[in-house]
């Protein structure tokens, strides 16, 4: 079924123990639509600057992905600069310009309103309102924001949350956007304001489902070799945005498949700088790590 | 089948943000055999000081652990002081008193040493490799350490893991034995040491299982309340190391279950000070949390 995002396309230059890599393709919509369109046809709404190469759409739209949301405005595409601790236990953003993401209002192409999942990456909560407003065909909505918006626009992001069906969130997050320490009374208090299904993703460590009463535990795949998490939480979510839309259905089972699914998605980033992991992914590797994952966590 | 266990037997004084407990039970051997006799009889090697009470070695007895090899030296018990940061990321040792436990060769009555599955909780490897050379029986063995002894006692600790057969790790002392960063390279390094099993834990963020060229995850068991971890590595060696002798066979069948029994009796643990979440401890309430346990991680 219809799949669209909302996010970010971006220049990154990110530093790992592993190495360097400048000005490689990022974005929360970039990493999403690479894995989502694995699954399901993607309709992209995004902004880019006049420095962004053509080919980088082209390539996106060669991968099934409708790239006529991606508005070319002028100016220069959003820029982002970090570094990782050697271990990989925090990032630091060294540089943020946001170019032409500061003056981002998500343009919709009339045919991409009836979309029937929608997903709503890490952008201010109002333009995710807008976009959610947009939409004519009662879409189930994913959404994914973080601790600024938290901070500064707390009223607009409950407004947001108690119109989602389902949030990802990190475990900082569930605790700022809650008031809850443990993390399993957190995420029952954000269903609690709205989305029956709630994503605590805890990067290396996996990811936890809350759906309804049930939880299901996700835990990262198995990786022999790791080079950069950048993007893996988008990846995490085209994955599983896009399984659920292949399968057309919400409900536990296609739930847990999802997470299996952006599980695996996401091991495939991590491997390699930027969306180089994505490239050449087929559903024949997916699906061979899919069932990596079943058997690593089956205790018959 | 028949388990033995040497460990040390212990007063703790622990702080966390859920508050203080003093002089309470602690220790390896403690804690690993509350948890293992709920599967199988445990006979028990360790020391205690004078001031150890009569009625505590009553309790072990009581449940089903042969104390005999518990030996009433001269002197105190040992004592342990430590406090966790409020998120539990880091735990420091306010103060360590060694009293009898500094002069320790333990001491098998001889008919403990036909025992058919051996844990040797962490002590000095000397006393592991001597604890060893005492077994007439031919056990299924597996030993847990500690970074001192990988820093102070290399030789001796690399003599005992290669007449192991399996090994308990954390992340820290398995980069360090090995000197590979990534872990599942890690994890392999140590199997090439000697032990064909390892068991890698990461504390809240579960324990990975090597067995030959298999992977198995087990997270930890989702818990609404969380206390004071001290004593969870213990608890879950117990519950694993019991479900294995209780089924007397080790293949990747019962491995795969004892990761899941040792997970669900570390629950406990963490749920309260000291072994109280182990007192009042079914067979039962273990069943229970497996299968919560099989569905908190099944993809159907």
């Amino acid at each position: 079924m219809s799949l669209l995002v909302v996010g970010s396309v971006a220049f990154d230059d990110v530093e790992t123990r592993f190495g360097r890599r400048e000005r490689i393709l990022g974005g929360s919509a970039s990493y999403f639509s690479m894995a989502a369109s694995r699954f399901a046809p993607v309709r992209m709404v995004a902004v880019v600057g006049e420095d962004f190469p053509q080919e980088t759409l082209d390539d996106f739209a060669a991968r099934g992905c409708d790239t006529a949301g991606i508005e070319r405005a002028p100016g220069k595409t959003f820029y982002w600069r970090g570094k990782y601790s050697p271990d990989f236990s925090t990032r630091t953003t060294l540089e943020t310009q946001l170019n032409v993401f500061a003056g981002f209002t998500p343009k919709l192409p009339p045919r991409f309103c009836d979309a029937k999942f929608l997903f709503l990456a890490n952008i201010h909560p109002d333009l995710q309102l807008q976009v959610l407003d947009a939409m004519t065909n009662d879409p189930f909505v994913a959404g994914d924001t973080m601790n600024l918006w938290i901070t500064t626009e707390k009223p607009t992001l409950e407004k947001l949350v108690s119109r989602l069906q389902l949030i990802t969130v990190n475990d900082e997050e569930a605790r700022q956007l809650t008031g809850q320490w443990h993390l399993l009374q957190a995420g029952r208090a954000i269903q609690k304001m709205g989305p029956r299904t709630v994503i605590l993703k805890k990067g290396e460590h996996g990811a936890l489902l809350f759906h309804d009463d049930a939880l299901f535990f996700a835990p990262a795949f198995p990786l022999a070799s790791f080079v950069d998490p950048t993007g893996a939480g988008d990846t995490f979510a085209g994955g599983f945005m896009g399984s659920l839309a292949r399968d057309g259905v919400v409900n536990a089972a296609s739930l847990r498949r999802a997470m299996f699914y952006g599980t695996v998605a996401a091991s495939f980033t991590c491997e390699h700088f930027s969306v180089d992991g994505l490239r050449d992914l087929t559903l024949e590797r997916l699906d061979e790590r899919f069932a990596g994952l079943v058997d690593f966590t089956n205790c018959g």
